[in-house]
């Protein structure tokens, strides 16, 4: 079934969610970046809208709140991941669960940071939320989850930051230090300028917490994780770790007792020591062994992917 | 909501099935194994049925045929796999879908081999037909597919057959030739007494027809499949291959040119190289990148977590 798609935000994610949506076989009325929107209930044309932000910055000539009062059956939120209360996002997805829309999340936000205001809103909404492209891009995680019934899941750990993987593997093969990488790594576009959101381990503690959220139904949010980062550890601590056969990954856990991420020794070619920006997630289930799933982490149409197949879900 | 289960198969899977039906919340009318069946429309006892398979070797006083016509939802499935007209597995189906009942299978065969009359009946029946733990065993294969949509999945590769992967792992960690590591495999449980259709690549290929299938849309059987075992790979081989930073995995794939399983040189830390009876799955998608999935392909509980989750999907 044809969906029609609100899609805030028009970062890499929001464009290629207004880019892809039309190979998903839905169409997209309403498109906001942080100051203006476009709105069009038979359904914008994807090359004018984004002629139109790359050209000239915006996406249209309306107010950015036209975008969230327009005819639409799906709201994708991606806007950036803010801390503490998650605004804006967090009333993007109140008004749209309000009015009986349905939402679908890549903004991290409101799903680490209040999932338990975010479930009470949907208990009383005729909407769904999804929130996939949150935890890992296109890797299938809460798919997974949902499938073997999260109860069945005893506890969720990995590799879910690829900035600060992607650091910790040239490292260890360069033998290079830290501040060296990172300038590499900014050069590249691997790394924001303000690296700190992903080399001090808050990004991924925000997926961890959202896995927690999933597994445990609630409860936890990023004051309750445990969180250290990679950006004071020494090439030479490195160099140690390899004549042992190990190498050095920023791991991130859910289980029943809590949330942590942290720079840990892992087996050099063992199987959470991806490389590059690569991210993995294993899973340990009840019956079942553990499972691992890994992929891209990160990126425009990755994550749109995971954002168009939960638009999918709901039709 | 709980579901009517009536399980054809007594097998690890099956066993399987009707010990863990109740954590999944779902309840157990019907056992058959070969020859005999129990049945009762408010619910078997789960320890009953196998305690008295395991004493006497039946599962109950009235015929196989009395658990295709009992009180149940859902069909699940697990008698051996055969191939060609994929009997009696098929006709099992076919009276289910028929009488409008849903089916899980996780015998290969009717999926492989008749893939194109199972979807024929599936559209005439009210009831649906989902199959997978006959891909993978534990390993969200096909539901990851489902959920990407199978038209943004280009190739489907890896290892699909533990014993042989077993096999190969051994030979080249220990230095021994095929025919030692064989005996040991078949000691441990790992290997069948008759062990071709693992070791001349059957088994792998009839899951890769399986993904062509499923990413095709029909049209694949086991006679299409390019099948190369690894009966005949000496120790040397794995050697060399050490020699040169790389080993060997029977691998299989399905692609739109078609299904081919054969011995293949793989980087021996590379993603593909999953040691002892572990499986793994690449899907190369459209815009996100390789997804991989690995897990344990096979076991009566890991597969049966498979099984119970499709059920749980129907309702």
């Amino acid at each position: 079934m044809s969906l029609r798609i609100a899609v805030l935000g028009a970062g890499a994610v929001g464009r290629s969610v207004v880019e892809l949506a039309g190979e998903y076989g839905h169409v997209v009325t309403a498109v906001a970046d942080s100051g203006t929107a476009v709105v069009d209930a038979d359904g914008l044309d994807p090359a004018t809208v984004l002629d139109r932000k790359e050209r000239e910055g915006i996406v249209g000539d309306l107010d950015a709140e036209a975008a969230l009062t327009a005819e639409y059956d799906v709201l994708v939120e991606a806007t950036p991941t803010t801390l503490g209360d998650a605004e804006p996002g967090f009333s993007h997805v109140r008004h749209a669960l309000e009015t009986d829309r349905h939402v679908v999340l890549a903004n991290k936000g409101p799903v680490a940071e209040r999932y338990d205001d975010l479930r009470a809103l949907e208990a009383e909404s005729a909407g769904t939320v999804q929130f996939e492209a949150a935890v890992g891009g296109a890797i299938p995680v809460l798919s997974t989850i949902a499938d073997f019934g999260s109860t069945h899941i005893t506890a969720a750990r990995g590799v879910l930051n690829g900035t600060a993987n992607f650091i910790l593997s040239r490292m260890a093969a360069e033998g290079l230090g830290y501040e060296h990488v990172l300038a590499e790594a900014q050069d590249l576009g691997v790394a924001e300028a303000d690296p700190s959101f992903d080399v001090e381990g808050t990004d991924a503690a925000l997926k961890f917490v959202i896995l927690a959220n999933v597994l445990g139904d609630g409860g936890y949010s990023l004051a309750d994780a445990e969180v250290e980062g990679i950006q004071s550890i020494p090439g030479s601590a490195l160099d140690l770790a390899a004549e042992d056969g190990r190498t050095v990954r920023l791991i991130g856990e859910a289980t029943p007792e809590g949330v942590r991420v942290g720079p840990r020794l892992v087996p050099q070619n063992g199987t959470l020591a991806v490389s590059g920006t690569r991210n993995i997630v294993q899973l340990e289930t009840e019956y079942a062994g553990n499972l691992n799933l890994s992929g891209r982490g990160a990126g425009g149409p990755e994550t749109a992917t995971a954002v168009l197949s939960d638009v999918s879900r709901l039709s």
